[in-house]
């Protein structure tokens, strides 16, 4: 690489005509970009192998996405690697959260593996709450000497989100061990610090976590930043905090300000992007583009201790873009170490031969045979309701007059008053919990799903026992995977090879097949101003106020306890 | 900590009443700051088994010195740190080149042994060039396999300072070890730019260098800024560059830039300070004294990958500052790691029993038999003249017409035209450089050190060969130091006890040593307008232009070949 930096050989690529972004000084300067091996060498005037014309446009670094969780795409890393390089992201920082819950190490193992083959780089957070609760059973469970051999992998930069306050706060011993291994290791703890005051800002800064992405106001942003921690602007399908956020972003602050997504769908990835979408946004907000860009390539690097990321100078890995403008973001050319990978929306990358997956990844739902007894819900006149607050991972709990025959509720969709259940799929344990769910306002049929968050049971919604049987044995069959069924028929179907949570298809199958299973959630009246199944899976996070339902049954979020559906 | 943190236990010290600079956000802060073992647990409001009134000072985060070589002190690494606390300096990164070259690894093992008991933090870079030039000898020689056992100790970050540029440019081998060896462990490696131009400045960033403190010009800052280096403005005893610089400080360039040293005597050092100093500099030339102090804090620590320092937030360490005013940075009470260490000027360290030291730093200094047949310089009428520019370590090659007896050049004092010598003083090789120097002005006597840039032979100049042998007498006797003669006897000594270099002496008696050996160079009169000892150790630094003498003899730095004296 001196040999060519010094000139005395000749670049592999030297783009030209550019206009390049420099994050070190947030100027525009001139100079051929030299590259070898796939680092940069040298700005200047080079020669190379490949000469490539910038043709006046702007060479800008790779974006970087600070934290994502890639299951909530349903595809593979590989294929959502491939949907993310054509809006500019080269490096994506991942918590494979979900897939670890479901097939613990064998899971963290294969998103590794499959990341290997990515076009672009796949960086690795080790998941520090598997399960992520004690109120329901996963599928695995990770102590810090199950974490500790992955340190050893060159993907692996520490540990994922601590979602666990409580157990930072009392010291609890598993959590402490994960901290401080991590800390032995790495410095890098990512943050998770949802709706925490200062008090509790204190404690978890003080157990070394170093950043955040829950701030949802300008006033949590701020107190985050003010005790240290990075702050993660996350603009994503779920939570997009960036309106809120965009009053922070000045000349004091933006150096310890950057992008994620958290999560982001397959649909809208490729309908208004992704990193890209947050810099337009910022953009579009008043945000200078040299600082929007700054947040989304060196500061996030630095965030990550990644020296060799995140800019435009020898040295650095050619994560490089071609920009037509600095307004609009539009990207024509995605270089990654040195190599065409995208160009004009679309992404180069051949997919790598199929992976041979193991049975603890295939073979994910492990059911009990289920009767429509074991279905029944005893109740008096009145029982506990799961109310959607439609747009939001939340429920509100409310004590509703029910429908009830022989002492058992009946589902009604007059009342809006469906019948849900999560049934452990993990360990064939036959834990069912059951409930009553209102705003799900199907009117026929039912719907099953293996996305259900944290532990990703088996949890199904209907208007009635038969079609929730049916659905429940075609997940079985499928071996995860959504479902929907109408009158004892399967109307839509999409199949999760992996751990029940990926599809092994290529994404733009997947969108086709996430396209007719609407067509379906639609043909039994799902509703559409929110996203049905992304509500379905979140009502099993036993977190989120007010009423949950996890596989040991209903729950309530605001006793922390388990709760029964019948009112006394 | 989080026990503290959440209030469940009692802090061991807590702040109250201060005004805490915010570094992050550049804002001044209310609250108490909760310190428990040595770290910052909270802030907020706390109680401790001490409270401390800070009675409306700033709390401040200690400051950084980027790069410093502490045997420019001349004093051991725990006194120098004793005289650097009351500063605010609670870390710096230093680089022990000298010692180094004298006593190779045994010369690094005992400054980190002594930093140990040092009341800051004092962290390390490896020397990356040792032997300097292959036109002299040293003590020692450093390879990257002598070099790596030393990665594993805490306290040494990674690679020094690399000098040798045309090493890096040619890909020489020793160099190219040495700078893999430490991207595989670090990637801290310090560089040593001065005078690079944009195309070398390619090269050097390609092999891994991250920073710059050579930069004298504000175009050159820039450069290396653009280029991805974090450029640290040198304000020292030797090279005083910030006003030359100052102008590159703005919102853009600031968090890259940071302070440091380099090189720093004890009598500037007790009287102007040191980072401290150049942060009331900065101010006095219109910088923001929050950007001035980000720049001696937070941005020292990240350039450094120090991810618990620079900081007033919990999970850093509690290095602390109490300042009066944010104009002149006056100093109140300095804290290390939760520990009062200074106030008011005075450090409160008791320095440890006196360590036991090694013979090779105590017995360094190994001479032949010198007669004063071999300090014969034999002439024609025009000689070879070594001409100081005074305040810098450059010189001037000119042919002058010198005094002659019997073929051999003669002293004048009237034609300031003296004698000066380099002994080889590690080996005993009997290796012995002669020359003659102009502008030492010298009236009578001689003076002879050991530190001797960078090799630290015996250096000696006079007006007379007698006293001239009989400084070189006493030096071997004391087994180094600086000696200064007059008429055959001894007027004035510094011992220098460790490797010719440091003094085993407490910081305030060395200034005193100090301030008799000046009256000593007063009574030969040696200059005042000029620093003739600093000079004199330059003379034989092979690298700096025009005419410099090493125990191999007079060299010419415009073509790096030796010389011979005599013109033809």
């Amino acid at each position: 690489m001196i040999d060519v930096s010094a000139k005395r050989k000749l670049a592999d690529v030297v783009i030209k005509n550019g206009k390049i972004v420099n994050v070190f000084t947030r100027e525009i300067m001139s100079g051929d970009v030299a590259i070898y091996k796939g680092k940069i060498v040298g700005i200047g005037s080079y020669e190379g192998k490949k000469m490539v014309d910038a043709e006046g446009r702007y060479i800008c670094p790779g974006f970087i996405d600070g934290h994502i969780h890639i299951e909530s795409s349903l595809v593979t890393p590989q294929e959502f690697a491939r949907m993310l390089a054509p809006h500019g992201v080269t490096t994506a920082i991942c918590d494979p959260h979900e897939i670890a819950n479901v097939a613990g190490k064998e899971g963290i193992q294969f998103m590794l593996d499959d990341a290997k083959e990515a076009p672009i780089d796949l960086r690795f957070m080790l998941p520090s709450c598997v399960p992520a609760t004690s109120f329901e059973h996963a599928g695995a469970t990770l102590l810090a000497d199950d974490l500790a051999p992955f340190f050893s992998h060159p993907s692996v930069l520490g540990l994922a989100e601590v979602m666990d306050y409580p157990a930072v706060l009392t010291g609890e011993k598993q959590m402490l061990d994960k901290l401080t291994m991590t800390q032995n290791v790495t410095n890098q703890i990512d943050g998770h610090a949802a709706g925490l005051n200062i008090e509790a800002l204190n404690v978890y800064r003080t157990a070394g976590i170093r950043n955040d992405h829950e701030a949802v106001t300008a006033e949590e942003a701020l107190d985050r930043l003010r005790l240290g921690f990075y702050v993660m602007i996350r603009q994503g399908s779920g939570a997009k905090d960036l309106p809120a956020l965009i009053s922070i972003i000045n000349e004091q602050t933006a150096r310890r300000l950057l992008f994620c997504t958290d999560d982001k769908h397959l649909d809208e990835l490729i309908e208004e992007g992704t990193i890209d979408h947050s810099i337009r946004l910022a953009i579009q907000h008043g945000i200078d583009p040299l600082v929007a860009i700054q947040m989304a390539t060196l500061n996030a690097a630095e965030c990550f201790g990644l020296y060799t990321k995140g800019a435009v100078a020898p040295g650095y890995e050619a994560d490089l873009l071609l920009l037509n403008d600095l307004e609009t973001i539009s990207i024509y050319q995605v270089w990654r170490k040195g190599q065409l990978i995208a160009q004009n929306g679309t992404c180069f990358h051949k997919k790598q031969n199929d992976r041979t997956l193991s049975e603890q990844l295939t073979q994910s739902v492990h059911l009990p045979s289920i009767t429509k007894e074991q279905l029944q819900i005893p109740v008096n006149d009145q029982a506990l309701v799961m109310e959607i607050i439609p747009n939001t991972i939340m429920t509100k709990k409310r004590i509703e007059s029910v429908t009830v025959k022989n002492g058992l509720f009946v589902p009604s969709t007059a009342l809006d008053q469906l019948k849900i259940t999560v049934i452990e799929r993990h360990h064939r344990t036959g834990n069912i919990g059951l409930g009553i769910v209102k705003g799900m306002k199907l009117q026929r049929g039912a719907i099953a799903t293996t996305i259900a968050h944290d532990s990703h049971n088996l949890i199904a919604v209907g208007t009635n026992d038969e079609d929730m049987l049916t659905c429940i044995q075609e997940i079985e069959r499928m071996q995860g995977g959504i479902v929907v069924a109408d009158n004892g028929k399967i109307i839509g179907t999409l199949p999760l090879h992996i751990g029940g949570l990926m599809s092994k298809h290529p994404a733009e199958q997947v969108v086709e097949e996430l396209y007719q299973l609407e067509q379906a959630l639609k043909a039994v009246g799902a509703p559409t101003h929110f996203n049905p199944l992304l509500t379905l899976s979140f009502l099993a996070l036993p977190v989120i106020p007010e009423l949950k339902i996890t596989d040991m049954g209903l729950f309530d979020v605001t006793t922390f306890q388990h709760i029964s559906v019948a009112v006394q």
